[in-house]
């Protein structure tokens, strides 16, 4: 058996050989920057772990793994468009380096080839592999169109805000973690639950990259309240609302819509109504929960020998305790 | 046998009932809007006429003739973003009605609803059908790209221009009909002389929409000249371009590339350019010769009953005779 290191190793290596064309460079040039920008590349390691379960044999769910990536990029640029954004992952991001066409049409690309690498896939999963990702691919979109409709929205809900990150961004890894052990054949039958151990894990991170805007290690040099700065509606916002009287949601919400006010200033005072509220706590135990009910479902409903089951549980560790 | 017009009104029927959730409403109010202003369903109607060169039961290809109309109609919402197109069918286009992000967002969601109507296909003949469709997909990107470029180039050929458009909408119609052929059993293995057939009425039919343009019939309300005063390079521009004197080429270019004047002058200035170049009747004479290969194509290379083909042939001359 490999560890992760290897697997993600080999995993770099696959991707960076995937063949684009060299013409039109407007549309593939993007493209490749995309993928060669990086990122941890979550979701294709979940799904190789996944695999892994049943065989030490994983290079066959590469494929795979390289089509959810691709996917998830594709739905970078598209996101980097929708809300204007001119970095990721330090650096430009692809509408601000390439213009706006080109982020939507080597978008479009790009979910194009997430299809192709899918279906060079054995004939035999290949409906049931389709299913998952359509269903995720559709998802996502909604997750998406839920966020952006937040924005514009005084009345979401602690449930609503997690149903949104649910299909914006949990669903993703979940259906990795299917689809690798589909495509690995899945004696076991135990799609089912690593769908609902990825879902409880893409929940508990996101909520975690929530809490960690506020409440990170700055030494790494992420800035502290950027959420804050910017008035995203966040759980620790939509949480200290919640629990706020009326006297202080009024101010609270004049405060945190405020752009006019010192970015040091509007963090202090924002912050200062998340311990008034307990925020940073229930946030914290909220995402913990996420994480613990993850391992519990590796743990008590994956029927796998516990050597094989081991990396899947560092994964969720490792996200756990992540501080940036 | 049943005739175009009646697959066609089965056709509209099996598409209105596509279900597609009622929530978000932002994400599918634009799908269903796009959908419903219609169109020609040219390419659907392809499919189905392809399938019926074997069998009365056409039913079972219409998920995958719904699958290249959502494409294509996922194509406009992006092309209409990219080219800034506040009109489309004579109704605000999506971008203009809906805005931006709905349009990129609402684009991304119909081409993975292409793909789920493509996954309901019979699995025996869904990684051919994949492999067709993603290629197909792929290369109506690299055409629009194509367009694009050319936008800001002064270099292009007549060649490069029908490649362009090969690319950019000819292979969609090619696909329509191989893939129409696929899910209806293809015994007769006719599936790549349908493709051919398909791109050689692509094409004329797309050098035709140049040549109507100018030479149209204004008498159905569309205006005459609308490419020559946006300064679109069209094949009846790069056609002229070609065959002017050194000292003419300088003065049409100043002509077709300003916007500052009349617009009834630009028109009539230009239209005196292409006829000292012979332009209207050498345009003519490639599309009529694009037409005319697609026929010979259907009467030579596809070894099937005459009546099964009558359709195909029909179509060909339906588009071939439009006037607008």
């Amino acid at each position: 058996m490999e560890t992760a290191s290897q697997l993600l190793q080999a995993f770099e290596k696959y991707l960076s050989q995937l063949h684009f064309p060299q013409q039109p460079q407007n549309l593939y040039a993007p493209i490749r920057y995309s993928l060669q920008v990086g990122g941890k590349r979550i979701r294709p390691l979940a799904c190789i772990l996944a695999a892994q379960l049943y065989s030490d044999e994983v290079a066959e769910v590469f494929p795979v793994a390289a089509a959810y990536e691709v996917f998830h990029n594709f739905t970078l640029l598209h996101d980097d468009l929708m809300d204007d954004s001119d970095v990721r992952r330090n650096m430009p991001s692809v509408p601000k380096k390439f213009g706006i066409n080109a982020a939507i049409l080597s978008g479009d690309r790009m979910l194009i080839a997430a299809y192709e690498l899918l279906s060079v896939c054995n004939a035999s999963v290949l409906p049931e592999l389709l299913i998952i990702f359509n269903r995720t691919a559709a998802q996502v979109c909604e997750g998406q169109q839920m966020d952006m409709d937040f924005e514009n929205s005084t009345t979401i809900s602690l449930r609503d805000y997690v149903e949104m990150i649910r299909l914006k961004t949990a669903v993703l890894l979940a259906a990795c973690l299917e689809s690798g052990a589909l495509v690995a054949g899945d004696t076991q039958n135990i799609g089912k639950s690593l769908y609902e151990m990825g879902v409880a894990l893409g929940v508990g991170f996101q909520l975690q990259d929530d809490y960690l805007d506020c409440y990170g290690n700055e030494q790494f040099g992420k800035p502290i309240g950027k959420d804050i700065v910017n008035g995203k509606k966040t759980y620790l916002y939509l949480h200290c609302l919640a629990n706020l009287t009326e006297k202080d949601r009024i101010d609270f919400l004049d405060i945190y819509q405020n752009n006019a006010i010192a970015e040091a200033e509007k963090i202090e005072k924002i912050l200062a109504y998340f311990q008034k509220t307990d925020t940073q706590a229930a946030t914290w135990k909220i995402a913990e929960s996420y994480f613990k009910q993850a391992e519990n479902i590796l743990q008590d409903n994956i029927n796998i020998a516990y050597i094989r089951k081991e990396p899947l549980s560092q994964l969720i560790k490792q996200l756990q305790q992540r501080s940036v």
